[in-house]
């Protein structure tokens, strides 16, 4: 039996006294104590937002993803310890690979998204520059720049690791510094997960911060520059929620809590369809994993009335075959809840359910063969026969392997079922008819987060109704908090402020780093091809000289290419095009001859060409027209040591100055 | 004096009793009485719910942006009805005209955004498709569906009609009905424009409803399907905020309340600077415009110590020339005050301010020559030499023409006394140095939702620091409520729910109505460019022949275009690449080769090529490999009767299958 310990201000700190025993799932065994008596929380988030906030904003968004990086094979490197503790959770080893290695893997996703869709830069660029005056100089350009306060996460005790890593890795991403408050359930496996993250010496100073136990005073010292992130049950949240500081500051809360998640089996399955085999597989599953205490888990399944006698049976079927007990012992397949106040919590639950339902399958005993000190449960499957008029169905969350068996009518009144559940974390929609998918989809889409469309053409390649990805948005609406947490880079933005800058575009290109529609094309003597990536300023422009566009030019590349569309090639057609009227130059043939004017063929530091985006052909180019070119470069993304990204702004211009199509391209230089 | 009615359930209702007198701020005499009492609000609830939602979200976002327009024409088309009404509030015709044809004008933007970014379709995709798994089988989409409750909008006084035009054309766009509360101050402003939209007969029914009085219960009705978005005091938001109705349900709560305002002249300025005569010019006129009652109304102007003196005097000479009176009357600049009452609050708010600071300009009392019934008050100006002790000036609005002069050492001094607000809707930096511009902005960023950079380039484009524009985002963190409001299509986000959808890129696509990476290409008999845009359906390909590109072509299309670069033309230095390996094909080649394979040439359905997007080149082509290329309709939009856009996926690929090169094509179809 250890202590645990707070890291606060850079340091390991045990509590004094006001400590909490923990059990051990299995046997009741006390695996730890903890508390946080004594911690200055206003210390805490002060030296968070000075020490910890500067440190990190002073980064760009690619070195925090290398510290991810760092992070995530700090936690691979040392797993086995984490599962040696994490046993005592009662989870199973499949269980804890979600967790442990899930969480890991959470960090690797942001690491690999923040350097391929993030600048590595301080500032992130919001959409589309907006042109707020006639002439054009005066625009308006969105940025996202990172909170300067802190990130409080309050987790939930059934992801130790994952749950912590989840809320982490946007976050210091952001380039906002955390402090991290585990449930005192599984705390154990958070503060070891925790340490393996300090003991990189990755982390600046004041990155990131520990509380294995209650938070005090802190809510009374958080501004509208933090935010507060918090996974667990609705009473809670809302008891946060309603703390004075939070509406009267303006703090950003976040909240993931109940959800009556819902399975619905789509009325074009039969019992001998793959969609029927589908959905008892993934409600049992649902029901097994973590033994239920899963907040995506499945609660409430909704079948066709007329197959639900035959859903019963299989699912019964499916759930006798589960193993509950000790996950160290060979052959169990679900091991135990958290522990025993969890167990009585569920049990209370379970009663309140079956007012309104049957149980159909397993009782909420004890577990035969089972350690009575641990806190073991077996799968429970109820069943209502009228939900319409269930209350407590769609309402109470079991948080153990329980799940309700309901019957619908016809779409809307499935639709109308699920609704009930005042907003969900994930639905699964089993069926194999887009039809039947497309009406569900209208009529639940708004009250849930993530829907998981199952069928036979990706079950073998579905991750499943209950896994939150790092690149999807996890949370929900309603009662499941309107909370959203991760979904890629929109995750990051949490924890930054958007702000509409104004001014004019050389001002706004000169802060943003990236030149904007409006600002200077600065020529200089050198061709831009001829800079090195370090070397080129955003600006820098070669304006070309002026090519003619023949009639034996188009018709030349016509022939070569293959492109002979009509309205390049016959006069008459073309006239009576709404749009040309008369022989134009093809688009490509415009592209291909800019390039031919701005290129500059000799080896140098662009290494190639790969791409294109936001072409427009903007007025046509008649035979006798003449054009040229102006090349800037937009934007420059650092990408390795030798290869950074430039985005150019291509403008070709007719010989009355008017743009006729205009384009970024991207290129790869060397450094 | 008239009565107000209210708009419940497609009917005008007044109220029986339990009313309440609205004075005219310029002379006391009652202008109407109003009130709510007997509405039964969750029957209207109720009504926004399952009548107007529906209606609504059967609308495509093109037709609810054709109704925004309708909806604007009305308004512009009447507009001086409301002149006359909204005389009684004190403002002048400038004042009203921000309030009147600005209201108009966000409708409009709206309709033309909604028109322009929004697919014609029912769901908005968000962001790119996720693969989630290996073979590509499993892939991840995120949509935005309309939330399927109602929103309920609390207004402000200072805006009767742009105050509701600005939240109520989001809203609409994205499908959403909406409850109305104007403050009651200048409901009667608020009522006539209401009712001059329900006049068109374009609005569905059940789409608007209002309420000119107090809200009853209804609160007590919300769900986590409808939105609630507040612009008012701290004080009331937090109020609201604080209803256990909201953090239970998990209703969205956005507010945009009080916001303590900077400006801050550079330190780069002097006194003979554009700059310095740009920075008065705009403080002065934010405190007098609406006599100061904005939210955006700059309260606390920040100037280098250095220069504080020049500007207060600079300052006192601009405010001397304001004439404050009845704005019917010849040579008024500066109306009143909404009513005596608000008169009182910022007398009560002066005294306040006044013990951190000494009035430098003006007085509280009576205006001379102006209607002592009325609620008149002079520009007040204050200064405070130490605002590092000040506490009142960083934290109380007094919502009227009074703004304090403060002195900054440095930039960093700066930071902080703007940072001490906690949060603001606008901040103005006048400076032309983009270091200052940029150091200011790293420290200040997060604390503003708008940051004007004002100087002597933008200064004639500039639509000023209190003017909030439908394309940027309206709101600020922290005390400024941490709402967000408008932004363009970010607006129409916030009535929206957002949710991952998973499933076969088959199913997703069916779903969603747009092609998505790894779902079918379905080949047909007749070539796609010869299908009308209504005949032509999502997912229909064509799929080339193949050709070959010799070295031959390479050199022809380099000495033909001008494009010479090394590693089209030069093998020994193209070897010598890490990308290329060896001579390789022009980029454009390939797209020319490409578009000559699968054109169709004579006249159809396929009136344009207008622009390409996210073109990648993804594998070199060397001399003598073999090119085809896959051309799939992936989206389309109706644009006009009579066109539509097409947006096709082109993928080419090698004689091994492999992908060399992957890009949207745009083409303007004919209907």
């Amino acid at each position: 039996m250890s202590q645990l310990s707070n890291y606060a201000l850079d340091g390991w700190v045990q509590a004094a006294g006001g400590l909490v025993s923990i059990p051990s799932a299995l046997d009741g065994a006390i695996v730890a104590t903890t508390g946080s008596d004594g911690l200055d929380f206003a210390a805490m988030l002060n030296h968070a937002r000075t020490v910890g906030g500067p440190a990190l904003r002073a980064m760009t968004f690619h070195e925090r993803a290398r510290l991810l990086k760092g992070l995530a094979e700090a936690i691979m490197g040392r797993k086995e310890e984490l599962y040696v503790l994490a046993a005592h959770t009662g989870a199973t080893r499949t269980d804890n690979w979600i967790d442990i290695e899930g969480g890991a893997g959470t960090l690797y996703a942001y690491a690999s998204k923040g350097r391929r869709e993030l600048p590595n830069a301080r500032i992130l660029i919001d959409g589309d520059t907006e042109v707020l005056s006639k002439r054009g100089g005066f625009i308006g350009q969105h940025v996202y720049t990172p909170l300067q306060g802190a990130a409080v996460h309050i987790n939930a005790f059934n992801f130790p690791v994952w749950g912590m890593l989840e809320k982490l890795a946007p976050t210091l991403l952001a380039g906002v510094p955390a402090i991290v408050k585990p449930a005192t359930a599984t705390a154990y496996v958070t503060e070891a997960a925790f340490r393996i993250m300090i003991d990189t010496g990755l982390l600046p100073p004041g990155a990131l911060q520990l509380i294995v136990g209650g938070t005090g005073d802190l809510f009374e010292h958080l501004t509208g520059q933090d935010v507060v992130s918090f996974t667990g049950s609705a009473a809670t949240a809302a008891k946060l929620q309603n703390h004075p500081v939070i509406a009267r500051e303006g703090v950003r809360f976040v909240a993931e809590r109940d959800s009556l998640n819902a399975a619905i089996l789509g009325s074009d399955a039969t019992p001998d369809s793959p969609e029927f085999a589908l959905f008892v597989k993934e409600v049992a599953r649902e029901m097994t994993v973590k033994a239920g205490q899963k907040c995506t888990a499945i609660r409430r399944a909704l079948v066709p009335a007329t197959l639900i006698d035959t859903v019963q049976e299989a699912l019964k079927a499916a759930l006798s075959k589960v193993v509950v007990g000790d996950p160290a012992r060979e052959g169990v397949t679900m091991g135990a809840l958290v522990g025993r106040s969890q167990l009585a919590d569920v049990r209370d639950k379970v009663g309140l359910l079956a007012t309104e339902a049957r149980i159909v399958h397993g009782d909420a005993g004890p577990v035969a063969g089972a350690d009575e000190r641990g806190a073991f449960i077996a799968p429970l499957l109820l069943r209502c026969d009228d939900p319409d008029s269930a209350v407590q169905l769609h309402e109470v969350e079991a948080f153990g392997p329980v799940a309700t068996l309901m019957p619908y009518r016809d779409l809307a009144h499935a639709i109308d079922i699920a609704n009930r559940g005042r907003g969900s974390l994930a639905l699964s929609i089993v069926t194999h008819d887009p039809a039947v998918a497309t009406e569900l989809l209208m009529g639940v889409g708004s009250f849930h987060g993530r829907i998981h469309f199952l069928n036979r053409d990706c079950a073998r390649e579905s991750t499943g109704h209950g896994s939150p990805l790092p690149v999807l948005v996890h949370g929900g609406p309603g009662r499941a908090g309107g909370g959203e947490e991760m979904g890629g880079i929109r995750g990051v933005k949490h924890y930054m402020q958007r702000s509409a800058l104004q001014g004019s575009p050389d001002m706004l290109t000169a802060i943003t780093g990236t030149w904007l529609a409006g600002a200077k094309r600065e020529e200089g003597e050198v061709h831009p091809f001829r800079l090195r990536f370090g070397e080129l300023p955003v600006g820098y422009t070669k304006k070309t000289a002026a090519r003619t566009i023949t009639l034996e030019d188009i018709e030349h590349f016509a022939h070569f290419t293959g492109d002979t569309f009509y309205a390049h090639m016959d006069e008459e057609a073309a006239k009576a095009s709404p749009i040309f009227g008369g022989r134009v130059a093809h688009g490509y043939l415009i592209l291909s001859f800019a390039a031919g004017l701005f290129v500059d063929p000799s080896p140098g530091p662009v290494l190639a060409n790969y791409g294109l985006e936001g072409l427009r052909f903007i007025k046509p180019v008649k035979p006798g027209d003449s054009i040229r070119a102006a090349l800037t470069a937009k934007e420059k993304t650092a990408k390795t040591p030798e290869m950074g990204e430039v985005r150019w702004n291509v403008a070709v211009t007719n010989q009355e100055g008017e743009l006729v199509a205009s384009y970024d391209l991207l290129t790869m230089n060397a450094v």
